[in-house]
């Protein structure tokens, strides 16, 4: 039977609000498996963009990384963001290493092809080194990891934290029986978007189709819930969408 | 014998500046022993923070750095400067990874107390991990270090680079014959400042010494000379302070 291995991923609401970071940081440290944090961070590029009067263009979700907007993500996501998680887990007692794709060459990517949006300096992953990441983990390593890849040619590139969690995940499912968890501010997945108590607890395929077929399920969610199921097809043995609240 | 290892400190002025970067990182990049890379930043940190209408404020040439000043060196030098340098090492076919002293815990500092001057969150450095950094060495890995330190606390602590270079560089010789390298702009200490050919090839302490006497050797060329004789003081085998073109 394969060690159990959590994989976690938190969004950039909780990493700006110094209370729900602590707090998120006590319950990743009480996780009592290996473990690797991966975290975003779009608020605070957003707020540092503006300070610098720079205009944040956001399509479907998703931000457009020019050059300017690329070192700014690369200063708050590398450095800000991720060095005070990382400071924050070893007063906590967890040794923990912050990594972008770069370091260590962990995630390559490459550069999304420009159709009818071009996002810019973006990544699409080819490859994580599952390898490298568990030769850390096996060591009590925490590998904390930023929204960042790089292209192998000089170039860091700006990827979502949630595929970088999905795919993460996946790199390590030869060598762990992985649990991943997205957390968000939500208790889950909400049959009524205003009622937090309507979350559902357990939710099958079939269920899951029904709903965004009925349209409960709907905008944001949709797309989570296509990683959540896709982490199952790629080995991935349970997927957690919620808040820290409901899955301690 | 031991083996080589070359510690190379690199400041603000390369890294500032694309063309002279790229040339340093092809020479470090051709250093034929196992290697080490500590860089500054102070100037892009000084121009982000007056972008943000902050106003840097220096004392001896050391940045006082209050809460706001902490952030921003944290994005620069952890993020900005150092995923930069780590992107481009992987382009070159170096598998370097970035590191903070927050990272892994390889370097522990404290708060400097508050004397005359409140120089804020800077830290002097405690320990440095050198059986850690070793590990990486081993396997091929380049650490390349931010002037960032931690107190174990969850505090980030800005620290002078050529100290952590000195330190690091301490850290491991009891496993390395090591030497450090301080890059600068200039060819070398320099008899006459304004001529650049009037660097001196070897310096030995006692020429040092009637040198500061003679009112020689000044300014910001004492701590930096300090720094070279208190390394072989302890233990670190060759120093150099001069500019890629004299030690190629």
């Amino acid at each position: 039977m394969k060690e159990r291995l959590t994989v976690v991923k938190v969004g950039g609401q909780v990493v700006e609000n110094e209370t729900a970071l602590a707090s998120l940081l006590q319950w990743f440290t009480a996780i009592d498996t290996p473990k690797l944090l991966v975290h975003g961070g779009g608020k605070s590029a957003t707020r540092l963009a503006s300070q610098l009067g720079i205009e944040t263009k956001m399509l479907d979700g998703r931000r457009i990384t020019d050059a300017r907007m690329l070192e700014i993500v690369t200063m708050v996501y590398g450095g800000g963001v991720n060095k005070h998680i990382v400071a924050s887990l070893q007063a906590l007692g967890i040794n923990a290493i912050g990594l972008t794709g770069a370091d260590m060459n962990v995630i390559r990517a490459h550069k999304r092809s420009v159709g009818e949006v071009d996002y810019g300096f973006v990544g699409d992953i080819d490859y994580v080194d599952g390898k490298c990441l568990s030769e850390l983990i096996t060591k009590d390593i925490v590998p904390v990891i930023a929204p960042l890849t790089h292209d192998g040619k000089g170039t860091l590139l700006n990827t979502n934290a949630d595929t970088i969690a999905l795919e993460t995940a996946r790199s390590l499912t030869d060598r762990y029986d992985v649990t991943l968890h997205y957390l968000f501010e939500k208790k889950g997945v909400l049959l009524m978007p205003d009622d937090e108590d309507s979350f559902i607890p357990v939710l099958c395929r079939e269920e899951y189709e029904r709903l965004i077929a009925d349209g409960i399920v709907r905008d944001g969610m949709i797309p989570k819930l296509q990683n959540a199921f896709s982490a199952l097809d790629k080995g991935i043995k349970r997927v957690f969408i919620s808040n820290t609240e409901i899955v301690k």
